[in-house]
């Protein structure tokens, strides 16, 4: 009976419950009003994530208030680089997107979908934060090839009609941007702040806020402390 | 798809998803494995948990893997104090825990149910963190109370075979046990963790582990980098 917000994504959705992530910050916001259903799998790119989204999502499942789709750290993963079996062309990335889009479109034509573009990357902290060696002595991803991604996704959420969080221009507009991060790629404890803010502004925008969702059974503050049963009458 | 493990309780429940909360902590422990559903109700007792139950978990739903049941810190408010409207008596509270485990036994024979006692209380913290104003200079909770009320849950839990958390003792058992809660009552960022321990070590002991749930689709070590669409195969 609890409307779901589903989360879809890579390793910065599924760490998104870790000690201040942005996913827990949601589920605690919307403590009696929403489940925050996380589906992230770390690693993933949008070519994988279309091999399992019929079964991550099957058909008989109620439709959620939202869902966020935030993919394309993986897939702008450098080709030629250690993490190149991760990378996804960028018109593949592109593709993919719409695909993933056309599915919960035609699954669910009432929820709510929000791209989240991938965070732009510090290209020296990837250097300091390997996830193997580096024989090449050169980064894994760029904030280059990040931006590129994130623009290719601000543009299939124009093509479809669909809000969007320009993850990867919004952290760059602050100064100190690369404190948003942790590794150069995932995100610091600052990092999951600002991406909650931006997730329940958005959704807000949407209609979709604690001003407009019912809270489930009486809050202790409509409780009459001389008739607390008289609240649970109906 | 994914099985559940559903948390019902008051607000150490509902405040377990905030910053490093042990709610958060146990859906990221089981990211790929299963959904931690927050039922968490600030200010609720057993008699009002009662109330709800029968729609909080309706009979349609799937049997969860597990459910806690983390009742007890507002039925053990003193009657005679500023919070004595959340007050259940102690023969109350344990008819009360008795009925809210039937009706999950019932519903769920395969469901582990898990009982957890309410944690000590600092009294004099109290003092210092009231809800309302304190006109008589009395703490609305007293330790004493509540190590009754967590001997009423342990002895529930005994008469129907159940696992439990004797949290109320083993917080006890640390010398600096006070550090464990924020404001006399609820948990602090250590009690948090704490109580994530105590859950998940139960947890495993009933056979619910990273060791023995399935993790839904290929984790990132399994993929091979020549191959990565082999592991979706099938």
């Amino acid at each position: 009976m609890r409307p779901k917000i589903y989360l879809f994504g890579d390793s910065i959705t599924e760490g998104s419950f870790s000690n201040g992530g942005w996913g827990a910050s949601l589920a605690h916001h919307f403590a009696r009003m929403a489940d925050v259903v996380l589906r992230g799998y770390i690693g993933y790119n949008t070519r994988w994530a279309l091999k399992v989204i019929h079964k991550v999502f099957p058909a008989a499942g109620d439709a959620p208030l939202a869902v966020t789709v935030f993919f394309g750290a993986n897939d702008a993963a450098l080709p030629d680089r250690d993490s190149g079996f991760q990378h996804v062309p960028l018109d593949e990335y592109k593709h993919n997107l719409l695909a993933i889009v056309a599915y919960f479109k035609k699954q669910w034509p009432s929820t709510r979908i929000i791209l989240i573009t991938p965070p732009p990357v510090d290209d020296n902290a990837r250097l300091l934060y390997p996830f193997v060696e580096k024989p090449l002595g050169l980064p894994d991803r760029t904030n280059e090839a990040a931006c590129q991604y994130a623009k290719q996704c601000l543009d299939v959420a124009a093509e479809c009609g669909l809000p969007a969080i320009h993850l990867c221009e919004k952290m760059q507009q602050l100064p100190d941007w690369k404190s948003l991060l942790s590794d150069g790629l995932h995100l610091s404890q600052k990092g999951n702040k600002f991406v909650f803010e931006e997730v329940i502004n958005l959704l807000a925008k949407e209609q979709i806020s604690l001003e407009t969702l019912p809270a489930d059974f009486p809050l202790i503050s409509e409780i009459d402390p001389n008739d607390p049963l008289k609240s649970f009458a109906n």
